[in-house]
């Protein structure tokens, strides 16, 4: 095992009918809150109305910035900065899926600063502290309800970038599964695929004696996989979503990485250039690049293949080497991205060959990438080339 | 799922060598310190120069209480209150196992209560504040290193309780593997017994739809089972002591029974009771107890004890129907204590029929106990009488 230095102080308040305590979490924090939101989907299916409800009921003082979109824009997040500035806001709430929590995450902290919050991406150490940050979760996917990241483009640069600070942790976050309930299925599909991934970011390392987390990461593959067909052929049965929602939580809270690997981290800046290239679905670029990425480095940690082809897909080894049994693992987990509804292509989200080099150029442009294979610019342009 | 409300704010500091930043971290704290701690057994090994030595180098003022024994005493809790009352501690330092974590845990709330800290134990709702706690872990067993439990008995009343209060979290706690490389063979296996049985608590219960929670006490079962030998044969296997030492974080850090079934939490009663009448080991009770318990609600959850059996023990089911295969299951778990050295009847821990209809008695005095079985006095009886 590594050493590690590992505290998660979010407050997570879990479970049905909880989106009704935002008014009074909000308020034993401040009175001026910034209410971070997306677009319209939460006004057709009634959460924004109950949320003004329940903040108008604690009579706090609520700006609103609304329009966060996917893949979210450093723009936004600077106008969220000024107006909190501007106005001493107290906190921030953010109510929506990742990109929302993010921009909110990003906003909290750059109040606390006098530069431009770009910089953080820069210098992940320019974050220093925070204005409270209480979230309510829309879309079981990132993570970022319980997590210390937050993933911003900048349009300017074309850049997608993550940043990562133990101050990004939100103070509280608000777990309803009945508000994933009208997630379209491709969405719900995107999610799962983000989540799934970052176990495999955690799982697939090369250090040895990490016996716990890798246990911790296949029992939350196994759930995801149990429970995905429950959320897609009901998307409002209740358990279903809950659990979903709880692995998506789990899946990224530094908890398996920080206690195993360290993180592998690789095919999210991959994933990250071609979504801010193409603007496709975070969820749907993963599901493509990470069965391309696992054949590539399989000969490095055939044994850790081999470990999740017969803890997680129940593969019998069947006089098989590692490598092989492996090699059947990642397959299964090709066509299990495809059963639910997943892309496993390029092609099948319409990016072609052309860009693949710019791409692969940018993905490694601060620096090579990855443990397991040390990725330089020639390694992505494989993989992605795999991947068409 | 049940709903739940969840915040560990311990900070975790893990691995060799990080005993050596116990002095950064109470100086980043405050100057004035009380280090709890144990015996003589910390000078034997060392740690206690190593502590001091790196007190010394950030120049805190330091008063130390030593001799917190095994099934620590109320009395010295109160002696450590007034010490801090007195010299006006800034910071409580535990260096030792679950005792001494415990017993600074108690003496770190009451240094911020007027009255005396045995009410805490009447009445858990009074613990509201404390002076901030430091632990280094020199035992793997209780999980106290990041829970907020304290268990403590009063010898005027004979009675050996459990509090638990969320400010009673330990701030930053020190997990050192190599700080566990001395403890002898019983205490291991005692440790191991007491975290297994922790697992237990939290996994057999009747609460449906737990999934993940489910597979993360299975991995933990699994991985206890798995790296148990290795310490017993090897007492300075690193990664053998340090798989352990997490497990047993892990196994009581509340994560479990929160986003699971709420926790049982019948066993334990029932053993503080032998231990508070006999002064015997808590983990060597535990493994005593618990397969009698298991036999004994095994009728309400065969379900749950089947899963067990296949999914930690690899009992394959061979036609067999839930209730028999869970009763494999609980032989395996029997045989597997005696095969590591616990002790499984009374009577191999010198206790007889005598005072077993007390202990029921005192073990129910403050209500039923338990979940997936509702227990009274005749049931406890039933269980002791079962354990003889």
């Amino acid at each position: 095992m590594r050493n590690f230095d590992y505290c998660n102080p979010t407050r997570v308040i879990f479970g049905r009918g909880e989106t009704d305590r935002v008014g009074k979490e909000c308020r034993k924090i401040g009175r001026k809150v910034l209410w971070v939101f997306g677009g319209e989907s939460i006004k057709k299916n009634g959460i924004y109305q109950r949320v003004e409800a329940r903040l108008r009921e604690e009579e706090l003082e609520v700006f609103q910035l609304g329009g966060v979109k996917p893949n979210p824009r450093i723009d936004k997040v600077r106008e969220g900065v000024a107006l909190c500035k501007k106005e001493g806001i107290e906190l921030v709430l953010a109510v929506g899926g990742g990109s929302v929590l993010d921009t909110g995450k990003i906003i909290a902290a750059g109040t606390c600063y006098a530069g431009d919050p770009w910089d953080f991406y820069i210098d992940n150490s320019k974050i220093t502290s925070k204005i409270p940050l209480v979230t309510v979760l829309t879309l079981a996917a990132t993570g970022s309800e319980m997590n210390h990241n937050a993933v911003i483009t900048n349009e300017e640069t074309g850049e997608k970038l993550g940043a990562k600070n133990p101050v990004l942790y939100p103070t509280v976050s608000i777990l309803d599964p009945e508000n994933t309930y009208t997630v379209p299925r491709d969405q719900t599909v995107n999610g799962i695929a983000d989540m799934m991934a970052h176990v495999f970011e955690q799982y697939f390392h090369p250090v040895p004696e990490t016996p716990l987390q890798d246990r911790w990461a296949e029992g939350l593959m196994k759930t995801i996989i149990e429970y995905t067909p429950r959320v897609l052929e009901n998307p409002t049965d209740y358990d279903g979503r809950a659990v979903i929602m709880w692995c998506g939580t789990m899946a990224l809270n530094h908890l398996l990485e920080e206690a195993g690997g360290g993180g592998e981290w690789t095919c999210h800046p991959i994933e990250h250039e071609l979504s801010a290239a193409y603007d496709i679905a975070h969820g749907a670029g993963l599901a493509i690049v990470f069965p391309q990425w696992m054949k590539y480095v399989l000969d490095v940690i055939p044994h850790k293949f081999a470990q999740f082809a017969e803890r997680v897909w129940d593969i019998p080894r069947e006089g098989r080497d590692d490598y092989s049994l492996g090699l059947a693992g990642i397959e299964r987990t090709k066509q299990w991205f495809q059963q639910i509804g997943a892309p496993v292509t390029l092609k099948e989200v319409g990016i072609g060959p052309e860009r693949l080099e710019e791409m692969a150029e940018r993905a490694v442009k601060r620096g090579k990438i990855g443990v397991t294979k040390v990725l330089g610019k020639e390694e992505v342009l494989e993989i992605l080339k795999m991947s068409l």
